[in-house]
């Protein structure tokens, strides 16, 4: 069956693709010249897609929004790990990308990426020395602190490399890193003013807590009242005569709560890029499905095997989806399949209940139950519109956990 | 403090590391001359470490019981995706590697390993153009089938291709893929049989339920209960006239079990390399803990924050382990310590128990939940001696799940 008939090409009925031969996709895949050449039946699967539309209408849709409430947009690079875009969220109006880690700061500096937020404290002398070098690069990088003796190390650090480093502190305002908001972070960022080889650029306050409360009321509560502490330490700042520029927070989940908290002066939001089961169920201001941005992120899987009539075996497993969260990849386009994980390698999809029947080769798409931490186990995604692959971009930052 | 005394190099106490400056350690680990100058407190965080000690003695363990025996040793390539190790594990007496997947195959071969078994089907009109490219390049390579169209397909790209194709049939064992065992596998081995441009080379059937079943006695009930129709298939399949040199199956968890079955041929165990937490609780011959194999695989992190004086966090969370196990990583040398998952970039640490304290900057090594899919989200592993990195080996086929 295999190139058999037309121009010694095969059957679209068994391809499902543009019945190129694989050596001619390979070429394409490597080149990344598409033009319209390649389905996304051509991918060879697990792929992770991502559907061009519906990112483009979701990071308008947040710029728009920031625009309207005058608040920067630096949106979080650890969800998509991808210089392409982070190029399109500042050509949309980003201020720059957060970096969740400096190796990944460095990935997007090496790209061209400016504007860079480091979220996490730098550590250590090795760290130190790469937080310097990256300042050198780029110049504008804020890096954040949270503690009286890495403070003193990055001073000394920025001090011996002849550089001045900008420094925000880390609030902890209820999950993971911080200084507790109020006098201690106060004392902190006197502490950073007082220093001669730091710069004092403001705050940072992530409450991962209130991202994903759910209910969009108890949400909003439970933000208002952290940021509310931020905002309070930013006001104690300005008090003491140390200007505050500076004040990051909000997520996907609070975007349109934090927005709305006076004193705050940028969002740093990842997933609206991609969404995902997780973030659809934290419900919206319209009902108990969150639909303020589309999915444009799946994994597109093959049915590998198909033990019954109601049972079909897709080549997407553990290492394809994320499995932080307790439930699982929900199929795109076919209602009332199950998915369980079926190891490293498979996922089980029961078919009982499903609006259609699958066989061995069909391609079922799924959406994924978290964003970043998919992204993460994948060197490449496919930009598509329709069923025709666009693009391909590269994620840089892949496996810069460090 | 950096880089101040001491011949321009920092103090070890501030360091933990060899003193050197990380343009230089970069400098090794980018051109892997490791030549005792590297410790592991020099390596950035999250890193993956694997003690050779414990891995050559876990190689040698269970080569060394293959051999007494009388089984081949195919261990399965999706645990490491490494082709240094699939090297050692063939020096050490294994017959190759299995691979899960045909892009971690071509992985593999491209690095030189013969002796492949692909254990998920081969589905597709690319991938059967694929797996026709690597028969050429090893020959030797046997694909795995569990349906007719498919196997029809296999045997059609082989004729085009003037190549023959290693055949094996998978079994359905209980879970995921394969043919149900008895009759239906009879007929799929003798439909292969008929076929020119294929080789029946025998059987595959992979317990996953089995290798996990805690309790040794419990998980050699099941184990064998499974593993009879396999056996029993394969005495079919030769009572009508068709030799099955091979039945390849077990795991780490069945490997003493399996072994003392009749008509098995061949082990495909993997996880027996580093161990996990998982595979810890699954209960050992002499008592709850299963102890056969050394825990050989760690993450190294590193205390970036400090909230309070019972709480660390460190710099390994979502995308540093994996999360697909009920239970968390589990820190080494150190009793007492709670982890919690932080998100996407941190692990939380409740100290309240712990044996000692930690502060910002302390390195703590963590046995992972599941050796699989942790190592799928690096791209290196760094193999140590004690304090000292000694190597660094590619993880080739890391994300290579197509």
């Amino acid at each position: 069956m295999l190139r058999r008939t037309l121009f010694g090409l095969a059957p679209a009925v068994l391809l499902g693709g543009t019945r190129r031969p694989w050596r001619e996709v390979e070429r394409i895949l490597e080149r990344g010249d598409f033009q319209g050449r390649l389905s996304v039946d051509d991918l060879p699967t697990p792929a992770l897609l991502v559907d061009l539309d519906a990112l483009d209408a979701n990071i308008a849709k947040m710029a728009a929004h920031c625009r309207a409430k005058n608040r920067a947009l630096r949106p979080h690079g650890k969800t998509h790990k991808c210089p392409e875009i982070a190029r399109r969220l500042i050509s949309a109006g980003a201020v720059g990308a957060c970096a969740a880690k400096l190796s990944e700061a460095e990935a997007f500096a090496r790209a061209g990426i400016g504007g860079l937020l480091v979220t996490t404290a730098v550590v250590g002398q090795h760290k130190l020395e790469r937080a310097v070098r990256l300042a050198r690069l780029k110049p504008e990088t804020t890096f954040c602190v949270d503690d009286a003796g890495n403070l003193a190390d990055l001073d000394e650090a920025a001090r011996e490399a002849k550089v001045r480093l900008n420094v925000a502190v880390d609030l902890y305002v209820g999950t993971r890193t911080g200084i507790p908001a109020g006098p201690p972070a106060v004392t902190l960022a006197q502490a950073i003013a007082r220093r001669k080889n730091v710069r004092f650029t403001g705050l940072q306050a992530y409450a991962g807590h209130a991202s994903h409360r759910n209910g969009f009321e108890a949400r909003r509560e439970l933000s208002r009242g952290v940021m509310q502490t931020a905002v309070e330490t930013r006001r104690l700042i300005e008090a003491a005569g140390i200007p505050c520029p500076l004040l990051s927070c909000g997520s996907t989940g609070t975007y349109n709560i934090d927005c709305d908290i006076d004193g705050i002066t940028e969002l740093q939001p990842g997933s609206f890029l991609f969404m995902d089961v997780d973030y659809a169920r934290i419900g919206g201001q319209d009902g108990p499905v969150y639909r303020d941005f589309r999915h444009s992120l799946t994994v597109l899987t093959t049915v590998v095997s198909k033990p019954s009539a109601v049972e079909a075996v897709v080549d997407g497993g553990l290492k394809a989806f994320s499995t932080d969260k307790p439930f699982t990849p929900e199929a795109k386009g076919i209602d009332g399949i199950v998915f369980s994980w079926g190891g490293d390698e498979h996922g089980k999809l029961n078919l009982t209940k499903a609006s259609r029947t699958l066989n061995v080769g069909d391609r079922v798409e799924f959406v994924v139950p978290h964003c970043d931490p998919t992204v993460n186990l994948y060197d490449r995604m496919y930009g598509v519109r329709g069923s025709q692959v666009e693009t391909s971009w590269l994620i840089a930052a892949r496996g810069m956990s460090q």
